[in-house]
């Protein structure tokens, strides 16, 4: 690899990590959005929210192509090689974080349209939590930092208590009175998004680990069954 | 590349496709068993798929290692890159899948614990449907057929339409009645596992026809904005 090319190899992975970490912010901007339009009976914010999903889409694709043309032309050392194939898998992440942002969103406008039911204490909560994990995952991925990783597993246990004691009090408000059902419902589907945000953050905290350390942290126990086989 | 190494390199890829289906039949094995033990209340079943997701994971950690090696040291041609690319991808999904089967047994462990709501009928229609859109998914990705992929596509309504059905069914039971509501948002959110299931398939066929096509059918209308950047 000539010099000139080898800087024009450095550059395009800049690219690469500062498109993940545009689109990375944007997702963890749709949530707080949507956050917002719940919190606020405000649907004009959650049809914006809807509105950007066609920005991720079109980011996902492009961090596609650039992973492929980095494989097909620079021919990665192992290092790099792994940070490229992480990258293609986060990047899948980060597009579903974005249409779970739009499910809030849209759970958001229904709930809009009724009385509110209680006030939202635990939600707010685990949307920074799990918006928190997705940031702190990226930032261990382009900094390919495994101890940063590690942090982000520790968190989510704390997000899947938030939604455990938010599951109890909605049954007993669905409980205590039919009528509150199905707004109580739809509170509970938040929640089932933003712990679905927070596993996103998970796998991505793991894919770094494994891509830094390449040891099996995704599956504590399952490494000693792996690459046995063929 | 002499003739030598590309008999070994058309090997690999044969025993990448092998992995791959192997592990969508194993989770789709999951899922029948873990309704299976819904419908027929047997916890024991259920206990076994739990068991089972240790196997997921070691050949999900597998085929990442293959995917590696073959990009690190057969440097692919722009046709095969893709295609080890997206079974980077799909690995993801099917090991996503087992954990979905995993949510469906542990609930079926709970509803098999109290008496039952209703008999199934919608679940087990989804189930089949969602499953077989993964299947057919998987086949097309190893035929590399993007006319497969679409018919893929076709069937995610069905299962949709089914998902709203049975919401709509459980929602009266739950308003009718507050003893049923525990049961019931249990039942709702196997459905939303099911419903998941069957994204997953629509995933890995819109990343099966992109594989092929080249073409954004992941996202329609986002292409004008892929590519155009940097």
């Amino acid at each position: 690899m000539t010099e000139h090319t080898s800087r024009h190899y450095e550059q395009d992975l800049l690219v690469l990590k500062e498109k993940i970490l545009l689109l990375g912010g944007k997702v963890e901007e749709m949530i707080a959005s949507a956050m917002k339009s719940l919190l606020e009976r405000r649907p004009d914010l959650a049809r914006r929210v809807i509105d950007s999903d066609r920005a991720v889409d079109s980011a996902e694709l492009e961090i596609d192509h650039l992973c492929l043309s980095l494989l097909a032309l620079r021919q990665p050392a192992a290092s790099d090689l792994r940070f490229i194939a992480t990258a293609l898998k986060i990047v899948t992440d980060l597009e579903r974080i974005g249409d779970l942002a739009v499910n809030i969103a849209e759970r958001s406008i229904e709930l809009s349209e009724e009385p509110p039911l209680k006030p939202y204490i635990d939600i707010p909560r685990m949307a920074s939590a799990a918006s928190g994990m997705v940031g702190k995952a990226l930032d261990a991925f382009v900094k390919r930092d495994p101890n940063l990783a590690r942090e982000v597993l520790q968190a989510d246990q704390a997000v899947d208590d938030l939604n455990v004691q938010l599951f109890r009090e909605l049954l007993t408000y669905m409980i205590e009175e039919p009528k509150n059902v199905s707004r109580a419902l739809r509170i509970t589907f938040i929640a089932k998004y933003l712990e679905r945000v927070a596993d996103h953050g998970t796998n991505i905290a793991q894919m770094v680990i494994f891509m830094c350390e390449g040891r099996d942290v995704r599956h504590p126990g399952a490494q000693e069954g792996a690459g046995g086989g063929r």
